[in-house]
């Protein structure tokens, strides 16, 4: 077992991880949690230290009865000091209605397999980095400062399609930052990606993109999303989404885990010195309170199960 | 976001999986698997492909009835061409029963943290380690060719003592190699790491004895067990304990996971096309065996649920 002639693994200083459960999580449970409980997260999750929380979507409320109270969320997370609200919009009405209501940031989904943005979103990519031209030109428009983040989903492969190419998601991702795209993000968003897919592609996409690559995206599905964070993060990603309690995921696997875990991801920065700004055990608190409104939903993450190490620093007994 | 100037990540091309799911594993369940359902497990892990399996230990029977058929599998394993068999031994009345039996590797427990050392061995790591160079004296006397592998546990932390400081972990793994142990292993016993505390510690680790650090033992407790062997893989780190199922684990935490999954670990790698020789269906398959025979148990891992991507090699429909 010869040891690789290497350099130290090195790691940013600081990362921040976005807050999804109240929209990637919550799509994808049946039941519709109460604005007054949605409001409680949101302000729980600041209150612990997050500050980029993704309230909600403004897709119809008649696919998604969930998140049919977003305007409300965008209204009331901006009451909360330093919070950076962004919103899921599926298309240029969505992002009106973004802008309508001054949320920080949308994310405007693309999905690089062809198979799955025609099922899902009935437009082909190409079809997508045209609709986010128009959002960029309404957002000038507006003379808003809302930011325009693509996010390029099945960037890893797909379940309908299968295999993605690389080449594919770069060009992609480059499209939409001509079409006016702020920045960008990946997304694995069936869970097939493994840590030297995520080094390769990131690595690349970096080259390509620079700091314009703005964040991961990464599910559970098969146990490696944090490895897949830590894979990023080690190439100078400072940017994650996570889900509290691991809520939400694919349609295809009932079951089946869901985004990165807010909490697990939370508190493996924070003990590897990564700082987050998070307090570990109040986001345990509310996890606590999330998991009652929750009942009989399937949740996930460990920590809240194991609790703090002792060694942990600012550890509750 | 400003991309680390780094080289691209590299791995190993090859790597091990030692199954530890019939000692680490069983050793925490209450119930006594049947010695006929343990050969079965042993002939399947050893038919898709694992070639190293620690089948049990020689611990008092009083203390553990599930392992006291451990010379029985010893003999079994031995007759399955190419296998590894590999037992744990707590002092050098059990190694003379590893030699007796023919194993062709034993592992002798030795817990950094003085506390849990006392607490579960009831002797001092230094005496730990002069027991390790009598086991030694009674191998060479015996002209066995039989390993003798030092397990430093405890290696990132404790519940009991909480800080282990690297430190003493390279001492005593200095003192385990100069007493004649053949090589050496590290474990995060009670589920403390981090993979940046990983990668700090194997680095200094390797540094210090080389390629006789021969494994890494970690625990799924906080959900960062695959992080964690990426982080020692990325060191060149080409083995890895694990149990099927992620059975096994703490007996503080009711309910934590145990050992790293075996079969989330080798999809991992066989994804990341780090060769294990293991077939994962055949695993997956062997998983549901194990998991009607243990049926009521706290089972563990994700890549049962949600199966193999369509994208894998090899993969069954």
């Amino acid at each position: 077992m010869p040891p690789f002639a290497r350099p130290p693994q090195a790691w940013p200083e600081r990362a921040i991880v976005r807050e999804v459960g109240l929209r990637d999580g919550l799509q994808s449970i049946s039941r519709v949690l109460p604005t007054e409980q949605k409001r409680q997260w949101i302000r729980g999750a600041w209150a612990a230290g997050q500050r980029e929380i993704e309230v909600g979507s403004f897709v119809p409320a008649r696919l998604l009865p969930q998140l049919a109270d977003t305007a409300e969320l965008v209204a009331y997370a901006r009451t909360l000091p330093g919070l950076a609200v962004s919103v899921l919009v599926p298309n240029l009405k969505g992002a009106e209605l973004a802008l309508e209501v001054g949320a920080d940031l949308m994310v405007m989904p693309l999905s690089a397999s062809h198979a799955h943005s025609l099922a899902n979103l009935r437009k082909t990519p190409d079809e997508v980095v045209a609709e986010v031209a128009r959002i960029r030109a309404a957002r000038d428009a507006s003379g808003s400062q809302c930011l325009i983040e693509g996010g390029v989903g099945t960037a890893f492969g797909c379940t309908l399609q299968g295999e993605v190419k690389p080449a594919e998601v770069l060009r992609l991702m480059q499209a939409l930052l001509d079409a006016g795209a702020d920045r960008v993000s990946l997304a694995d968003t069936v869970g097939y990606a493994d840590p030297r897919m995520v080094g390769e592609l990131f690595s690349q996409a970096l080259a390509l993109v620079g700091d314009k690559l703005a964040c991961g995206h990464f599910h559970d599905t098969r146990g490696m999303a944090l490895a897949n964070c830590l894979a990023a993060l080690q190439l100078g990603v400072q940017r994650f989404d996570a889900s509290l309690a691991g809520i939400g995921g694919c349609p295809h696997a009932p079951g089946a885990s869901g985004n990165v875990p807010t909490e697990d991801l939370a508190f493996m920065l924070t003990s590897m010195g990564v700082s987050t700004d998070i307090d570990i055990p109040d986001l345990l608190a509310l996890r606590q309170q999330v998991a009652e409104w929750l009942e009989g939903e399937t949740l996930h993450g460990t920590l809240w199960r194991a609790r703090l190490p002792r060694t942990f620093a600012g550890a509750v007994a």
